[in-house]
């Protein structure tokens, strides 16, 4: 009983999650609170250390054991002064996190996005556990990244590798703009955004599908009506999973990964959509460089982002 | 005077080419002799041993200097056990070529494979010096790779990683078949074979083009006729650039890489195709990703093979 503990916070526009966890990433206790954004910056920093002390004083363990906080922030950050640059959700801009809650604390504190700290939380103790080189993709509203190299988020030359939804992997042609700007970018195809989008595409030029009668159209409603055969559904679905497919090729060809996990809320449509990504990994990928890849869900569900915080003071 | 010394070794099929490094990778001397491929595997490693001693002999450098011997040859390597599993112009297979070099010389050995080797080689004394995290293609009859991350070469999880002329970026509609067996790979339009292979094809359609006159077309031939306004060829230009413009925007969306080199035959076209792949490379990369990256041309030419092999002594 005298292992070290990490606190790992995810923080959000609504709620701060923290967690505890052990040093071989088991997730031990949870917490979450209101972010109270509204409120303002300081609070909202007053809230993180509330509830990093809280979940200590309510748990087993002594807040000596404690041997550092991590936190991820979905927005930009930089990594090595621990400042948030830019996170509009929690009102963040310039704000130096890290000094301010070390002195606070009175513990080691790390910072990154949240992409990579769910990355990283898969990585150390989810579905890539004991896996030293992978790539993650988050399919939610965009699609973001994480490179695990020798077990650490790799973050490149201007701390933005990983940035794997900005892969431009649709041909012009067939390409839309993206959010950030550039065309075919993959996040336009296989983000719940993008199949939302083509969806309604789908269903304002008339095409035969099920999906017409779906008042407010979801992700999970193109990939249920999948799932029961209607041929437009499919379509989509299969175009979101080609172009996933074909961006792991790539990075296949560039990382040469052991592993890809795949996670966020696009990836619970399951079979219907890892059966066909898996597929077009194999159409594209030279035989070689395919053995021994694994292609696999993520596993952590929402705990990623607390778990991986945490693995930041050990895994960086 | 009593800096280390180290030899690299670039093992080709006509010639093993050797030279004496210091420690910041200048390139001291060199010396070239007959491979003798056609005399078996013996000989070609007794010529290794006779080279190495030979260059350090004819040295002003005494052979106590010498830290460390390293190799660089085109095929399939193990670089952990040191082994060439195939190299057909050498004719080496399961050579374990680490330990007997090892032994035969007294000094460490280590080894890879050429695109590996060079791309070190240029990161190390090259276009990339001072550079941690590059990436480096070799334009020439295939698209070799290398990944240069902390000043390392990444190997990946089984030792392929950097295989860029296999990244799939033509789309099925206009994508061959590739050596490897998989559509669209890089190597397909932007090596000297693919050029050529386009170039030809629009001579036997007839399109209109000067190199309809040219006997045996060269992928230089086709560089000259686009510099002289051929529009044939300037569009096969742009498609060789085009795409690998596109897979620089691709790498750096995975890896953020700070600087992309580019070497080999092709790549001694010039602003014709550097020009072309910038400017790609800035249409489909998003802005914050571009900053302070540069794509430059490789500067050691042949030397980058036998620079880099010595240097996989102080950088693996």
């Amino acid at each position: 009983m005298s292992e070290n503990i990490y606190v790992g916070v995810d923080l959000g526009g609504t709620a701060i999650k923290v967690g505890i966890c052990d040093e071989q990433g088991k997730l031990l206790h949870t917490y979450e609170g209101p972010t109270e954004v509204d409120k303002g910056v300081d609070t909202v920093i007053d809230n993180i250390e509330k509830y990093v002390r809280q979940i200590v004083e309510e748990s087993p363990y002594s807040w000596d054991r404690l041997a550092g906080v991590g936190a991820g922030v979905a927005g930009f950050t930089n990594v090595r002064e621990g400042i948030v640059i830019l996170a509009p959700n929690v009102g963040f801009r310039d704000v130096p996190i890290r000094s301010i809650l070390e002195e606070r604390l009175g513990k080691p504190v790390k910072i990154d996005n949240d992409a990579n700290v769910a990355a990283l939380g898969e990585a150390w103790a989810g579905a890539g556990a004991g896996v030293e080189n992978c790539v993650c993709y988050t399919l939610g509203t965009g699609v973001g990244g994480g490179i695990i190299i020798n077990g650490k988020i790799y973050q490149g030359f201007s701390g933005m590798a990983g940035e794997l939804g900005h892969v431009s992997i649709v041909p012009d042609l067939e390409a839309i703009k993206c959010g950030c700007g550039k065309m075919g970018c993959l996040e336009t195809v296989s983000s719940a955004t993008g199949i939302i989008r083509m969806a309604k595409d789908a269903v304002e030029r008339g095409d035969h599908t099920s999906l017409s009668t779906v008042p407010v159209i979801m992700a999970k409603d193109v990939f249920d009506a999948a799932k029961a055969g209607d041929e437009v559904a499919l379509r989509i679905v299969h175009r979101a999973a080609f172009y996933l497919g074909k961006s792991l090729a790539a990075v296949t060809a560039v990382l040469n990964p052991q592993a890809y996990i795949i996670g966020g809320g696009v990836s619970k449509a399951g079979n219907i959509l890892f059966d066909e990504v898996r597929s077009v990994f194999a159409s594209y990928t030279p035989e070689p460089l395919q053995e021994g890849v694994s292609i696999v869900p993520a596993t952590l569900g929402n705990d990623a982002g607390i778990v991986g915080a945490a693995g930041l003071l050990i895994r960086s």
